[in-house]
């Protein structure tokens, strides 16, 4: 599959930059209230602070009664003595100075804000009473912002030739890898915590919305504007609340048969519904609903945020099957009958070989293998055999739509205790540095080339080099074979919707 | 909860010295059938290297016929040679020689062995015929003998004054910490793989023994073994088939009330089946059999094996609920709804807190905190209120019963940054070093006093130090908030059952 990057990039009118929120993602000024130069004290001067850090190229004006300079920038008093009108206002300041701040944004002619601070609809009345006030000065003014209690955003593209410089009004978190996964969420932590893990299986997440309480920006907003984003391909939501029932299950279902949505839901049970309120002041409802709306739309769903990551990170690799026969290939009979358990349990097919199949599989495993399905090599260490010669036979026979593999060992451990040891281990350390050429890249060509997905499982973890290998080739690695046949089953699922628009 | 092991300790008989299975896992002395000098080419050679380098302090005899000396130790071209009769036999040989060999053991007059070599009933006709052989030789002799199909075992307790020297006839792994869980498992993936993701999070295996084809030694005697094994706490299982199903129940009834059970069942579906047969030569039966056995006798059964790993972890920790209200505590609204939904959809419960626990909370936090359950500190950045102020609090109300807290960051990414842009931070970094003692250790004797389970969730992966301070401790800590429900929901199933026997 040519990612939809590519497919729109060559366009020469790209809508989404109509968008709002590309200024907001892509500003090229901004002014900050609520930084001063003590980090420790004030959330605001972190976000400032981690703003200019993580790369942001533009104007940056703070704005401070008191102070001189904030984090090394000229500060200005008021919004209003700034020498440009700034593309994005960004708002850290206790609840009740905000109306004033805004409209004094209005005034000078700012039409994007992100308000970082909380205390307004979910903590009650007197908050309600400020929601209300923020609302109309932003209609007053014909002014969009995200939030307020939120985090703001990440823009990963904030320079598409440069992925090392971004726009991250967050705090200081580990950044992912850039790719095309986007994600609007009404939680913050969502939007931000788990680009650790993210990091650590390769979830390639591009751009990240923190929407609060979404007075006025809302997910729906950023459907609109992910629909037609070059640097999307896949999408993530954390939903507690849709407003805007209608408009979102029209765009939806505009977005889903060309980039997967997968969505978290997080209402649906009486603590969970205290939690939203106390939260983001939203109202949510029951999971039925919510099951119908993402099933109405195509939306994947899940509970779990480690599913969540998993799934948008195989979906972002593009490589979707026609069917779903799976072949299992094995090293280990334990993992290949749990895995085989998992797979047809989630209702996927894992089929017997035929005999053909079956021969030319035997001509190259050792006496004590078993050949059909799942293929057990048991103590045939021949990698090549493991990771080129089999899955290209399971491949060609058309007997099959996915592969998973258990065994995909590094060799770092074996080599740092035979050399405490004293023993030769040159020949793993070359084995080592070609394997990824040598295995990796021949065996993802020709399941792109098949569009057969192919997931490994090795039990070493996400941070050993050789899994790292596959990670930065974008290839499916799993630590534990528990989650391979879940994911497995997603990409079926979507495969199969997707074909519905073909 | 006294662990069992120190209950055990003070007596001075220890049973469990009785049964055959201690002089394999703490044999003085052992003979080693197929390894050379060359660990690229023979499986064995590196299963001896494996069981040297570990710190094996007993006699070492290679078995070798063309080899003076072998990884060092002098070899012997036969066993009948042996300047005395070794406590156990490990034999990693094709397997036309084994007959031969053993036959050769018996005349010695040795009593345990290890089978690791393959090819016996899991490959059909020819294979059975050798595995009637060996069963033969073995009663001829009266000799026991863990295999064949089988990597064999681990014990970390070897050496009880000192987890260092351990006997490992396993492949080089990374070993898990010394802890009092054992796992006996049909998988030798199951029983070694898994130490990987074991030493990542904490769950502390002191002991497992690979089982293979369970031809003499099955798992019933690993059972009756670890009933008495005064380092068992915690018992994990890999099950492909239960030969013996009556004594299994009689024995698993008589352990779990005092020692935890956790079981993965492999088999139930068809693909499974072929995989397990081809594995272990077993054959398997269908779920609902096994669920029945494993209700019965309040076995706590998973498809998962990640699930595994981490039911095994807290159960070992020892504190068990006293019933099922849950206490959230989050600084983060969205992990707290969704730990909560997940939580209640588990069947525990999440109670809204009493007006006067909640004025307590209301006290200590700032204005636009949450005092109810799941409590939301947003904001508050006090990590005191996190730690222990409020969990205190639940703790003295006798509201809950277990307690998920989410946002257990550790501060070393923060120093780094700001260390890089030269900021002061001392601050920080004597906050590091100091937590522990402050959060971690005040709280967990809490935690013992009352009887209620604290879990911990922060977003950084488990490599973390700060997170490290919590696996040290035996503190259970998750990386992202999916699985602790799922585990609060273990331990209050297991902790109402054990409450019938006390």
């Amino acid at each position: 599959m040519t990612p939809f990057s590519e497919m729109t990039e060559n366009n020469v009118e790209d809508p989404s930059k109509e968008h709002f929120l590309y200024s907001i993602l892509n500003p090229k000024s901004l002014c900050f209230f609520g930084a001063n130069n003590n980090l420790l004290k004030t959330m605001g001067s972190f976000q400032l602070w981690n703003i200019i850090s993580e790369g942001f190229k533009g104007n940056i004006y703070p704005i401070h009664l008191r102070e001189e300079r904030v984090l090394g920038f000229k500060a200005y008093k008021t919004v209003l003595d700034l020498p440009e009108i700034p593309d994005l206002a960004m708002i850290v300041i206790p609840t009740r100075y905000i109306p004033e701040v805004m409209e004094e944004c209005g005034q000078k002619g700012i039409k994007q804000l992100i308000i970082t601070s909380g205390g307004f609809r979910e903590i009650g009345p007197e908050g309600k009473k400020f929601s209300q006030q923020i609302d109309e000065i932003a209609g007053k003014y014909n002014m969009r912002f995200i939030g307020p209690n939120c985090l703001g955003v990440y823009n990963g593209w904030y320079q598409p030739e440069n992925d090392k410089n971004k726009l991250n009004t967050f705090w200081v978190y580990k950044l992912p890898e850039r790719g095309t996964i986007s994600i609007a969420s009404q939680s913050g932590t969502v939007a931000s915590h788990l680009f650790w893990y993210a990091e650590d299986i390769g979830t390639k997440i591009g751009q990240s919305i923190s929407l609060g309480n979404s007075n006025n920006i809302d997910i729906v907003d950023c459907l609109e504007y992910f629909k037609n984003d070059p640097h999307t391909d896949v999408l993530g939501l954390y939903i507690e609340e849709i407003k805007r029932g209608k408009e979102f299950i029209s765009i939806a279902k505009e977005i889903t048969p060309k980039k997967p949505i997968v969505a978290i839901y997080a209402g649906g049970t009486e603590a969970a519904f205290r939690a939203i309120g106390s939260h983001t002041g939203s109202i949510a409802g029951n999971d039925t609903i919510y099951e119908t709306v993402f099933k109405e739309t195509g939306i994947i769903s899940t509970t779990s945020v480690t599913n969540f990551l998993h799934y948008l990170r195989v979906l972002s690799h593009g490589i979707f099957p026609k069917g779903n026969r799976i072949g299992i290939i094995s090293d280990s009979g334990g993992a290949s009958a749990m895995m085989a358990k998992s797979t047809e349990r989630y209702g996927l097919q894992v089929p017997e070989f035929s005999n053909k199949l079956q021969s030319e599989i035997s001509r190259v495993l050792t006496d004590i293998s078993y050949p059909n399905n799942p293929v057990d090599l048991t103590f045939n260490l021949n990698q090549y055999n493991l990771y080129i010669k089999v899955p290209k036979l399971l491949m060609k026979s058309g007997e099959i739509d996915g592969i998973m593999i258990y065994g995909a060992f590094g060799v770092d451990e074996f080599i740092e205790v035979m050399e405490k040891s004293g023993f030769d281990t040159d020949f793993f350390s070359e084995l080592g540095t070609s394997m990824s050429g040598v295995y990796l890249k021949p065996i993802q060509k020709l399941s792109r080339k098949y569009s057969i997905p192919i997931f490994y499982v090795g039990p070493q973890g996400y941070s050993d080099p050789w899994i790292r290998e596959f990670i930065a080739l974008n290839m499916p690695i799993f630590d534990l074979w528990d989650l391979p046949a879940k994911c497995m089953k997603i990409l079926c699922q979507y495969s199969q919707y997707r074909q519905k628009f073909v």
